[in-house]
């Protein structure tokens, strides 16, 4: 920290730091243990003993065999290589792929991608709160259809999806679909478990629950087949080359079990806060909305469209207040596009690009939120004074 | 260290330990300067900044723009994209790849995998020590011809490859054939000025030259048109999705740094124990074959064959004496097969199953050397004494 501002983050969604405890953990893999995890050799098997540990125990949390957990390099990765892989393995059998119009850009762009190479894809609509239509999705399933892929939370409205609804969907139908659900955004706040989510596949990514950044993985049911995204060397069962990043993958494994050790008591801290901001924010400012779900959502997301207000501008002011909010995801920074996930929802264009994200982390305190909410009034009111949009609409200008 | 043998480790080329000074830049980067780099908030423009300074490093090490410099999870990730991607891009101009025998798996079974997917492929040839055929690489060349991959340096056997001379017949064509040369062995031990090599691509992991695992980045000429591999945000100039692995990146850029500014002190040095050692073996083992160039070679690198001997065997033996070896490449292990380099040099089946490749690295010391060689000697006599083998071939064991 290079200045003397008082630097609040509300920004966990896009990244957290790094536990202490599971940089400790870490520390060892880097310059002591630090082998190629399959050499055949002393250096190797120690490197082998603390991937194979780690993956037990991501498997053990999960309820999944060892032999089910994929490292990778992050959520991208897994997510786009759930998608490509069953896709390729599949592509004889079918060419149809559903998802959501609400996923994370490595599911959606990625499908982008397929679209070019022959296959169809169905986005399926979600509602006003951002939930999966699941009447739509029985709908959308085809008879050449391999694929399925629902997010379990979304990033940026926080949304939950019913996946274990939607994973029953498909399996009512007479042909094996595979079933990915992205669930980036939901491990650490949600339970994985895949004997309760039913999934084929899952995506992780450590940093968004304090392990470290570049790694993650995929559960992938065993028996369903994948065509390679990472080609290389026989690493993890030959299905994906690459030398295994072994201090990250111990501290991915590190941080998920204490994020599962502490899931319930993180919840409610972080929701308390989450909750006290949301109804602060919303009796204390006008013209204000919540987008997405008040029930059916992560603890630490809060998204609000504010009106007559440019997001970015209200995050630039918050910026310089120390507050670290963000403007839809970090992924998507640098596009002047809408929010995809709000014009889902049906959210005006306007009302999309004054919206702004705000998520919260287990090291917030409640005078944080307090100090925010304060700062949020005061900017959203000079913002708007600025407005010509605020201007034009002197019928609503009293409700501020 | 959980035991009290001497650990003695030559295998370098299948990773190094993460340098010290290199992890002293990359800690603060874990857990307090921990922003997402894409985020549009003070965090975020903290870790941008980190990004940047390891960008325009890398880039002036190789005199390339820091806009031709892309971040990856590793070598692995920027060989496929390298090969994936321009083939993707330029599928509707061309759909023939030219690659050599001898690569990395990485880009070798890469390009199986497009074979599978209409594109045709020709292997070209190496010479007994390792070296392309250029005349075959020339006759190789076809109309429509889109991609040259060819490795700067082998990972088994070291052999360095005429690049530049490469490159210049792929330039003297009609028609713009990509060249890309997997530098994963060669950095830190080569120059890879892109000037002088004036290949099109180039892929670089860091834990090759004491940087973290996990972490690369290719080298695209501005102008090369690639199709995505990582599909996702907006990141590396909305061409590599991903959160940016930030210490890992500044990890990459110091370590590179580090071994530009020492290679010539480290590649005489370590050339120096690897002579001791390739010289002391061959005088004082018969029936032992070095693979590979003596001149053109990287200087940590040292390839035998053992006539009468099982690699697999003698990299066990010497484990027990705390030596690490490597029977061919980390990546392959697990493989039963004999390695696809040796085969390609000409090297008989049973000759390519008896071999071990020693990897030197800037710790090893000239004891350490000595220590080896003593051990091998006595090794290697002992299995030959428990050959079927060698007594197959009486006539042969005077001379041993």
């Amino acid at each position: 920290m290079s200045d003397n501002i008082k630097r609040i983050y509300f920004d966990y969604a896009a990244t957290t730091y790094l536990d202490k405890e599971v940089l400790s953990e870490m520390k060892p893999y880097f310059s002591e243990t630090f082998g190629n995890a399959n050499s055949q050799h002393w250096f190797g098997r120690e490197a082998e003993k603390a991937v194979i540990a780690a993956r037990e125990k991501i498997a053990a949390i999960i309820g999944a065999k060892p032999s089910e957990i994929y490292f990778t390099s992050g959520g991208t990765e897994a997510d786009n290589w759930a998608v490509k892989g069953v896709a390729g393995a599949q592509a004889a059998v079918g060419r149809h792929i559903v998802t959501s119009a609400v996923e994370h850009h490595a599911v959606l762009d990625t499908c982008k991608q397929l679209e070019k190479k022959g296959f169809e894809v169905t986005y399926v609509q979600v509602d006003k709160e951002g939930v999966i239509d699941l009447g739509a999705l029985k709908a959308a399933l085809r008879d050449d259809t391999v694929l399925v892929s629902i997010m379990y939370a979304n990033n940026e409205i926080g949304t939950v999806m019913p996946i274990r609804e939607a994973v029953e969907i498909v399996r009512g139908q007479k042909r094996r679909i595979y079933f990915h659900t992205d669930c980036v955004q939901a491990a650490g706040a949600l339970d994985l478990n895949v004997g309760r989510l039913d999934a084929d596949l899952m995506s992780v990514s450590a940093h968004k629950f304090y392990g470290p950044k570049g790694v993650g993985f995929l559960y992938v049911r065993n028996g369903v087949k994948l065509e390679k995204l990472m080609i290389g060397g026989n690493q993890e069962r030959k299905m994906r080359g690459g030398t295994l990043n072994v201090p990250h993958i111990v501290g991915l494994a590190k941080a998920f079990e204490l994020a599962n050790e502490n899931r319930e008591r993180n919840n409610e801290y972080i929701g308390g806060l989450r909750d006290r901001f949301v109804s602060r924010v919303l009796s204390e400012i006008d013209n204000v909305y919540l987008n997405g779900s008040r029930e059916k959502r992560l603890p630490g997301n809060a998204n609000f469209s504010f009106e007559f207000i440019e997001g970015e501008s209200l995050l630039f002011s918050l910026d310089v207040l120390g507050i670290a909010a963000s403007s839809g995801s970090a992924c998507s920074s640098g596009s002047l596009d809408p929010s995809h996930v709000l014009l889902a929802l049906g959210t005006r264009i306007e009302l999309a690009h004054g919206s702004l994200r705000f998520s919260f982390g287990k090291d917030n305190t409640v005078d944080e939120i307090d100090y925010a909410v304060d700062a949020l009034k005061k900017k959203v009111s000079d913002l708007r004074a600025m407005s010509p949009l605020f201007y034009q609409f002197p019928s609503e200008k009293s409700k501020v």
